[in-house]
């Protein structure tokens, strides 16, 4: 079975690959290039070598270190690049590491959008109040007029911003790059101070990391919302159920986790492991005010055809260049 | 027991009352007004005579005929008069009734847009995917660029259209009435050709029951979304479970039902007369695509705040001069 794999040569392996993103990659990769559509992570399909020079993965693989001397190239499927920086730092090698540029800064924004409105209105609540047909308990609160702070004015950011004043709502944000010019921007802690509910929609850095902690969002009023969509490592979670408790936050949506590839593996049966993290996470998920996604904001029809558009792209360009469209900078 | 309630007077009797607009009433109505709260329909406590010749309800309780001679005010506390003006009609007496101007605009409109979204965005799989933190089949759409028809732009439709344009959505409407300036109007059946989600919110007259019938409704687009948020007579339920298995709805949204005060008796357990539409409607509940909450798109801070102040007014207004300022025309 090894002998039989090892002499298979693929142009392309692509881990992390779910049913509808693989039809439309077959769809659109030229005939010519050999690829292979692995649906789980490098550690579910228990690969000991990389079965091409290019791989690509989401962001729940963890590429070991062992590989790098037989690959050329990785494309990470997403709009973060930090796990290939890190990557790329620890083997210290010249591997080229590519992502993909927005192509679903629309989706994971309505996703953010969809999310505040659902806790707002007690969706989860309604759905079960429908079997006994009674309403107490099930007030919920008008967004407009309400306050949004936006953390981190990106491609993502700035669709919330657009969208929250879409819905009549009042809108700050926080970033150190000033982009929109019709926006007020404020410092963290007195937005804080100031907003109904928080979108996180920062990029994960070494100053990011932690940054939306208890010592921060504990200035909150009581009863805000709190929204991350972009990585989990800004806002440790036993942070965040803190907040829950001394109900400081009145409700809180997740689309990403600390350790989000543990608990990816965890919660698909591929390993037992359940730390700290994980449990505490798992505590908070049938809580009504608490709506956790599996890191899904990004999955839209129209997202999909434009990140199949841009991957293609990529390997393409890598296959016949060695260089990506979206260079990961070394750190 | 008869004759002591025979005895106690009040000024006005509150059915339907929950719990959390008590506190509102309780804390707004002027000490000398004596009033009773009850959280049941008329049919669920059995009262056999009005205690009041003053009577405030929602749209649950059916008011007894015999009750006339004994009632001089009945107020809905709801922005739609159908079943009172029915009960006029029958009852053929000059009893005032009143109901709310607008309060809930925003808060209906809102609902509706959150419907939207959590369709499209598959909310209900969403958050039970998380427990496997798979992926497949959880593709949903986009909001923007998408086409929005209201049908029936009043005070709850021109919410829908601002919000939806705020979700960078085109929109159209259908109205007979041409109240907004800078929308484009269209007919029913132009529309409903062109849209890929349709919001009901209409009032219920008889030229608008069941007028989004399957003769109607079969020209969508395949996959389209449906939400009712106004009344379920509108739109029959046969119809519309026909419409999702032959998949040309993608999605259904309902707060409101056919024949919704026996649903709502059947669902509290107060009778176990559960009919044909009682039964399709039951049959969808399950759904991922079919979202149904309790008659409460109202249910939120800021409308329970402004339809406890009108709720007020009117009550105050009546006692003193027999009249309502929403008084509802007799048919």
């Amino acid at each position: 079975m090894r002998l039989r794999q090892k002499r298979i040569h693929y142009d392309v392996v692509f881990y992390e690959v779910y049913d509808q993103e693989r039809d439309f990659l077959q769809h659109m990769l030229p005939r010519h290039i050999k690829a292979r559509y692995v649906p789980q992570t490098i550690q579910e399909c228990h690969d000991n070598y990389p079965l091409s020079s290019l791989i690509s993965i989401r962001t729940q693989s963890r590429i070991p270190l062992s590989w790098a001397k037989n690959l050329s190239g990785i494309l990470a499927r997403t709009q973060g690049y930090d796990h290939l920086a890190a990557y790329q730092q620890k083997v210290q090698s010249h591997i080229a590491c590519g992502y993909l540029g927005p192509y679903c800064s629309r989706a994971v924004a309505e996703h953010a959008i969809m999310s505040m409105m659902l806790l707002w209105r007690q969706a989860k609540k309604q759905i079960r109040h429908f079997n006994t047909f009674l309403r107490d308990g099930l007030m919920g609160q008008n967004c407009s007029c309400r306050r949004a702070l936006v953390v981190g004015v990106g491609h993502i950011g700035s669709q919330i911003v657009d969208m929250a004043r879409g819905l009549r709502m009042e809108v700050r944000g926080v970033d150190i790059q000033k982009r929109l010019k019709n926006l007020q921007y404020v410092f963290l802690k007195k937005g804080i101070l100031w907003a109904d509910v928080v979108f996180c929609a920062l990029p994960l850095t070494d100053q990011t990391n932690k940054m939306l902690n208890y010592a921060t969002l504990k200035y909150l009023k009581k009863g805000a919302l709190f929204i991350n969509i972009s990585r989990g490592e800004i806002s440790p979670i036993q942070d965040l159920k803190r907040l829950l408790s001394q109900k400081i936050l009145g409700g809180l949506s997740l689309d990403v986790y600390e350790q989000e590839s543990l608990l990816a593996d965890y919660l698909r049966g591929h390993s037992k492991k359940k730390n700290r993290v994980i449990k505490t996470i798992l505590s908070l998920k049938d809580r009504d005010n608490v709506l956790l996604t599996p890191h899904n904001a990004f999955n839209t029809e129209q997202a999909l055809r434009q990140k199949t558009a841009m991957t293609v792209g990529s390997v393409v360009s890598f296959l016949k260049t060695k260089k990506f469209p979206y260079p990961v900078r070394i750190l």
